[in-house]
C-alpha cells in the first residue's frame, strides 16, 4: 500500500469510458489542464501551526485536479500519482 | 455536480446578451481582462490557522473575476469554471 | 451595483477639472504613476487569522492610488476601477 | 490635507541648504540612495494580526530614507512623498 | 551515526532487487522523479510557533522522496541521503 | 544623532589597525564579504506579532555584517551604515 | 570570542585526516556539496513568535553543512565558518 503524507493524496487515474458515463469533458486546450482521478489514500492532514487539519477529500471520490506537480508512481502493476490537496480542485459527485 | 474544494468556486460563465441587461460591460483592453459569471458552488472556506472562513460569495451570485487561472470544465455538456475566490473581484447586484 | 470582495474597493476615476480644485498634481513621471479616484464601496475587509478587519477608506473619500493592478469596469454607462486597498496610498481631505 | 493609509507615510523633501546644517551628506554613490525628508502625516499603523501597530515616526521628525518606492505627489504647488514606513531607514535627530 | 537536524530524515537508497520484490516501478519519464529509500534516523520535527511537531515517519519505514534537494553523504562505506520530510511523498507499506 | 528604526543599526566602520588588533581578518575571496564595524545606535527592535522584540546587539559592541544592503550614511563629517540586524553575523568579543 | 547572532552557528572546518577517522566521505559530485565541521559558538535561537527557541547543535558537536550560504571569517589566525543552523544538515556522533 501507498500512504501518503501530510496533505499529500494517493490517486488512480480515472479511463476515458468511465468519463464519458458521468458526463465530465475536460478540454484539451484548457491552460491548467485539469485532469480526473479516484482517491485511493489521503495523507494524515495540513500541517497547520503544529496541528494536523484533516484533509477534505476521502477514499473512493472522484476529483479533478491540476496535472502540473503530480508525481506519476507504478506499484504492484497499477499506475497511481501522488499530488498535494491544493492541487486538486473539485470532486465530481 | 461538481464540488469545490477549500477557497474555490465553481461558475458557469454569463453570456453577452445577459450582460447587456445587466449594464455591465467588461473592456477588451482591460489589463486585467475582467469577466462575469454565475456562482454555481463554492468550496468550504479558506483554511486559516486549521479553521475554515466561509467564503463570501453565495450560489447565485454574478460576479466578476479575473480570468487567469480560471479552470475550464465542462460536465453534462455544460462549460464551467472553477477559481479561487480571492480571484473573484466583485459581486454585480 | 458593484460590491467588492474583501480587501478591495470601488473607485470611480476623478476628473481633471476637480483636480485643478482640490491642487493636487500627479505627475507624469512619478514612478508609481499615482492617479485619484472616489471610493465608490468598499469590501467586507482584510481576511487576518479568520478574521475581517475592516478597510480604512469609506464611502465618499477621495484617495490616490498607483494604477498597477487596478482592473476597468464599465457599469450602466460608467468606468469603474476595482483595486484592494494596499494599492490606495492615501486619502486626499 | 494627504492622509496615508496603513503603514505609509507622507513626507517633504528636506532642500541641500537644510541639509548642510544638520551635517548630514548622503553619498550619491550609496547603493540604496538614502535621501532626507522631513514627515508631514502618518497612517494608521501597520496591519498586524488584525491590530493596528502605530509607526515610530511622528509628525515633524526629519528622517532617511530608500528612495525606491517612493510616489511623488504634488498638492496644493508643493510636492510631497509617500513611503512605507518600512522604507525609512533612520530618524535624524 | 549521522542524526538529522529538523525536519530532516536520513535514508538508504533501495537497491533495484527489492524493488521488484515490492511491486514499485518508478517510471524513468516523471517528471519530479521520484526514488525509494529507507529511513535510517529522523530529526527531531518542524518547528512551528517555537514548538517541535515530530515527523511522520519512522525509522525502517520504506518512502518515495523526490530526488530533487537530497544530498548524498557517504558514512563508513555506506551511501545515505539527508531531505527534508516534506519532499517524501509517501510511505510504502 | 542617527535613530535607527524597527530592527536596523546604525555602524561606524572599524579601520583596518584595530582590526590587526582584534585579530580578526576577512578575506577579500569570502563569498558574502564580510566586513567589521562598532554598534553606535540600535532600533527599537523586530515588529513580531505587533510586539517588539528588542535586538541582540547593544551600543559599543564590534560586530561583523554582510556588506550587502548596507546604506552609507556621513553625518558631521563621519561616516555610518545603516542596516537590518538580520545582516550582522556575530558579535566579536 | 566570535559570538554568533540569532539562530547562526560558527563552526570551525574538519581537516581531512579527521574526516577519514570518522568514516565520513562527503562526495564532491553531490549536488549541495556537504561539508564537515565544528561547533565553535552558538547564537542565542530562532525568533519565533518574538521568543527564542534555542538551536538543536551545541559546541563541540561535529555537523554536516551545506556550503552555500557559509561565511569565511579568520580570526586569530584560524579560519571559521558562520552559517544559519537551517544550512546544517545533521550531526555526526
Amino acid at each position: 500500500m501507498i500512504k501518503p503524507l501530510g496533505d499529500r493524496v494517493v490517486l488512480e487515474p480515472v479511463e476515458n469510458e468511465e468519463k464519458t458515463a458521468s458526463g465530465l469533458i475536460l478540454p484539451e486546450t484548457s491552460k491548467e489542464k485539469p485532469q480526473e482521478g479516484r482517491v485511493v489514500a489521503v495523507g494524515s492532514g495540513h500541517l497547520e501551526d503544529g496541528k494536523r487539519v484533516p484533509l477534505e477529500v476521502t477514499e473512493g471520490q472522484r476529483v479533478i485536479f491540476s496535472k502540473f506537480a503530480v508525481t506519476d508512481v507504478k506499484y504492484d502493476g497499477r499506475d497511481y500519482l501522488i499530488l498535494r490537496e491544493s492541487d486538486i480542485l473539485a470532486i465530481v459527485e
